[in-house]
């Protein structure tokens, strides 16, 4: 078999792909060496290095650095995922944004709220409700602990200007999270705060996020009936 | 100020990182030129570079070609999310997997359907409802559509002894997926098939793939109360 020379890793890229796509090269298989990919399409080795790093990163293939380099069996993909101030969220349908804090305290957390935000037991954390609401609707009902040892300032704030949502991604950079995604039957709390009738089905996303310093805050995010979050590969 | 000499593009990533999440660089300024980077840290412009880029990757830096380099206001983080073979999900949790087809047809698709998966009105779409289940008990119902002009060997398939989606993932390579998470309110459907009283919450997956060469499969999964899609930053 004899390829046209390409010169580029955008080129390189795109063929690449299409082995893969039309499974000339099949889930699992090695691929061939660099050197060699190189000496076939007439490029230097570098631009197959570019051209197989990005599809990498996209998840179409395995490197390994002894092992060489595999067609992935199971693609995973980078989607965007990001934390949101929910006043923009709001704002960018055209809804005029509210939000009002429903509690303040700064009571010794339930067990395991201790053990996710990584505090020794005993050890008081702020804590927070707020209600975000659209055009005077509930959207979500925020249910937020906050370590005040991570974040000083969060002391002399009463987010009456300010969600705690807004506040902590504007002023704490984070550098990790956990996600989970879930749906819970709206009980008591969650069916009032979002006028909606018990056993509403709704939309929940628990976060953890933290610095290289330590936890800083760990939210559950209760969202009214209907809502859907969106995200794309 | 002086800087110690930084000579790796690891060593330029932290102390960029430093001065991003300590502040000395504020949420949307922009920081100084790769040029007078590599002068302050004493190394080369192309290991200031690789060190920025990874940070922009990382959703920390905003990068415009001609504006400069800006310290992100709202970082974007990128998280892992893959189409998971849901046997293996099951398998990984040390439980016996079972898939059991419910239907199998080649109806005319509803509007919103034909709509999202890019056919035109009258096409007909390959229509399978499957149970999954863990031990024997049902973990998700997937509702699936799949375009046979797309994939002419779905035509072959019963699908008794591998899922549709298990057959997806293995036969076509998927290049773009658009992926919106809800819940909802177990309905007659539902609660029947997965064993569970009407109005309970459940977690909802719909998830639409493509090649280059149009829409593959479209997709609602339905999971079973208490489930949890877990992903990390």
């Amino acid at each position: 078999m004899t390829t046209p020379e390409i010169n580029t890793w955008q080129g390189v890229q795109e063929e690449v792909r299409r082995r893969i796509t039309q499974r000339v090269w099949r889930p699992g298989e090695f691929i061939p060496h660099e050197a060699d990919l190189a000496a076939e399409f007439g490029c230097a080795r570098a631009t197959v290095n570019r051209a197989l790093r990005e599809l990498a990163e996209a998840g179409l293939l395995d490197r390994r650095r002894r092992a060489g380099t595999r067609v992935a069996v199971n693609p995973v993909r980078k989607a965007q995922l990001e934390i949101p101030v929910i006043r923009e969220e709001i704002v960018a349908k055209g809804q005029a944004y509210g939000h009002r804090v429903l509690s303040r305290e700064m009571p010794v957390p339930p067990a395991e709220v201790a053990a996710r935000m990584q505090v020794a037991p005993g050890r008081k954390l702020l804590h927070l409700r707020t209600l975000h609401t659209a055009d005077g609707a509930p959207y979500v009902y925020e249910n937020r602990w906050i370590n005040p040892e991570a974040v000083p300032a969060v002391l002399a704030e009463d987010f009456s200007a300010i969600s705690p949502n807004e506040w902590l991604v504007r002023e704490v950079p984070f550098e990790g999270g956990d996600f989970t995604f879930s749906a819970l039957s709206a009980g008591g709390a969650e069916a009032e705060v979002l006028s909606c009738p018990a056993g509403t089905g709704l939309f929940v996303l628990d976060r953890t996020t933290w610095t290289g310093a330590g936890m800083i805050t760990s939210v559950r995010l209760v969202f009214h009936p209907g809502y859907r979050m969106h995200t794309r590969l």
